[in-house]
């Protein structure tokens, strides 16, 4: 090993035991106790799903905010957005304000969850003054078609009389038309980016209420309602806003909110992983670095899809770094992600442990196997 | 990695789960799968404790052998004896013939079980025409200071009257005196050496009935009396045979079986780790290697003191080979064996993961954790 060793450390976080920025400096510290030269860039991961905001705050230097907006039963709850260290950009994700895990399993019905709270902490980042905003959308509770969103900037949906329209999918029926008059002038100046893994359209068989309605407490009738109702809202946007998002691959994305982010504020969908690596600068980081490691809590056959150890392989196969990966579960079947470009995989668990053990000793873990790691590549 | 790259693959076996044999089997094909060029030269090791004789065996390409005997308690049991690769050398576990996993927790009584089963093995290896013995003798049931194997030989040991003693070491305060006049002339061609990783003296505060009676079963009452009878017993021998066994370190392992396998035999102690590492012959398959890999279940703070992965490594720093370790459950504090020899240790599990599962995939996770070593090092 090279005197001046450069290794970037781009995991994604261990789920319930470490955030990124945590495994980052956790494998620092096993690195530095066999080799103090070895420089470590950190670049903490995600894939767009929970802890991309985290992420991305902790790999360009930003900050995490507070806010206090309606949740997804129209209660208030405590959520949070990110400011990247450039000042301009916000990032947040829509679970944080209107997420499944805030209701209660037996009230979850999303004829009535609103994505208003996303929708205020969009209005917070604006008020920040950012110019771009990327948007994590996964572990949504509602299936409003980001109706609540269009609300909380100040766009009114109306029915006929002229009213506007309560929160939840099940109010989108009665929609008449839609004044965007009042909605935040700020959003003309500021570009929107959403994380998507998903291309399922906005109604129909693939469409957000069938295929995602039912694990968020909508039964068979109400998921034949949701869907009726969507297919109305598209409807009605294709007629007053010449958009037509139903059938765009990710429309149907947190219960429709992938089509009134592209339908209302100009919304782009990308891939999550490869926002996350765009925003975290890994590109040019790897550039400079003679190897990589990255990781995440579990290792499997899925791994190969949009998750962050490939994303990260990808990035340095193209400047041909070696990658070592870091799991604390690693699964069968995953041959495939050394074709890819992980060249080493590593399990971190050292013996038969309980759960909570292992969750509570993932950075001792992380640790141990990163000095092992580096010990075998000095002999 | 230069072409013709030879690692020798010396584990221990991992209890309950796998062989040596079979751990360098699994390491072969994770390395194997890697590069097909690697010369993998298996030596599967021991540290005189249980699997010793399976694995010099399998070292040497010998056999192994059943023979029916008389167990602990007294009634038959089925044990096995070995015959290293070069026809004349036996081995044998004290603990098949007389071994304390025979006996029933409620039955354990170190007054009346024998080692005469572990004799019948001996006789049983000489019936095979070898000239040297090597003997395992931890995992006893037994408290009888060897006079079972004495017993079995055709030694005699005899009370006032003239009659033989029964089975056990609560037997041994009547013994008046000893006849040898038909034991085993085989014995005089034959070199005994016996595994032994403890130094206790036959009687008193640190020997035998005092420090290991209890886990056999032994009350307080019964161990002053096996202690006192330890003690006649050795002066018997002293007066008889002119030898002084009762404060040799180790006349006091397995029940005293130590302290009359020397008695009788002539047999000579040394650390287990060292037999198997002379009989395997570890050391000219190190000279020849690139690199040394051992392994063992646990390896923890214990792993200092006699067990296989360090005297593997010890052997292989005499001659600047890298040592890698696999295991499966890695433990805290193991600094010092980084200090003495091994520079890299992996854990082999996968995840959180039942005892009964980690145990059964063993070999898999062998054979995945040696894949990424030699991917790693072949960066």
């Amino acid at each position: 090993m090279k005197k001046d060793f450069v290794i970037v450390l781009a995991p994604d976080s261990f789920k319930e035991s470490m955030t990124a920025k945590e495994v980052c400096e956790a494998m620092e510290r096993g690195i530095k106790k066999v080799n103090d030269n070895i420089r470590c860039i950190h670049v903490p991961m995600a894939d767009g799903g929970e802890g991309t905001m985290q992420s991305l705050v902790d790999a360009t230097g930003g900050g995490i905010y507070t806010a206090y907006v309606i949740g997804p039963l129209g209660d208030m709850v405590e959520a949070q957005y990110g400011i990247l260290g450039d000042g301009e950009t916000g990032v947040l994700e829509m679970a944080s304000a209107s997420g499944i895990h805030q209701v209660p399993i037996g009230k979850r019905n999303p004829l009535i969850t609103t994505t208003y709270g996303t929708g205020q902490l969009i209005k917070a980042c604006l008020d920040f003054g950012v110019k771009k905003l990327l948007i994590g959308i996964g572990g949504s509770a509602t299936n409003d078609g980001g109706a609540g969103v269009i609300q909380a900037l100040g766009g009114r949906l109306l029915d006929r009389e002229g009213n506007d329209l309560g929160y939840g999918g099940g109010e989108l029926g009665k929609l008449d038309a839609i004044d965007l008059t009042y909605l935040d002038p700020r959003l003309q100046e500021c570009t929107i980016e959403v994380a998507c893994d998903v291309d399922n359209p906005l109604c129909g068989e693939r469409g957000a209420s069938k295929v995602f309605g039912p694990q968020k407490g909508a039964t068979p009738e109400m998921v034949k309602s949701l869907d009726d109702n969507l297919k109305h809202y598209a409807e009605i946007i294709k007629k007053q806003l010449g958009k037509e998002v139903e059938n765009l691959p990710g429309a149907g994305a947190a219960g429709g909110l992938g089509a009134g982010l592209m339908a209302f504020l100009n919304g782009s969908l990308k891939k999550g992983i490869e926002m996350v690596i765009e925003y975290s600068g890994l590109e040019e980081k790897v550039k400079e670095a003679d190897m990589v490691w990255t990781g995440e809590g579990s290792i499997d056959s899925q791994t190969a899809y949009g998750k962050t150890p490939l994303g990260v392989a990808v990035v340095a196969k193209k400047y041909r770094k070696p990658v070592v990966a870091l799991a604390g579960s690693v699964g069968e079947g995953i041959d495939e992600l050394y074709e890819k470009g992980i060249d080493s995989i590593f399990g971190i668990i050292r013996g038969v442990a309980p759960l909570e053990e292992v969750l509570e000793k993932g950075q001792v873990n992380i640790e141990n196997a990163s000095k092992n790691i580096i010990r075998l590549m000095s002999l």
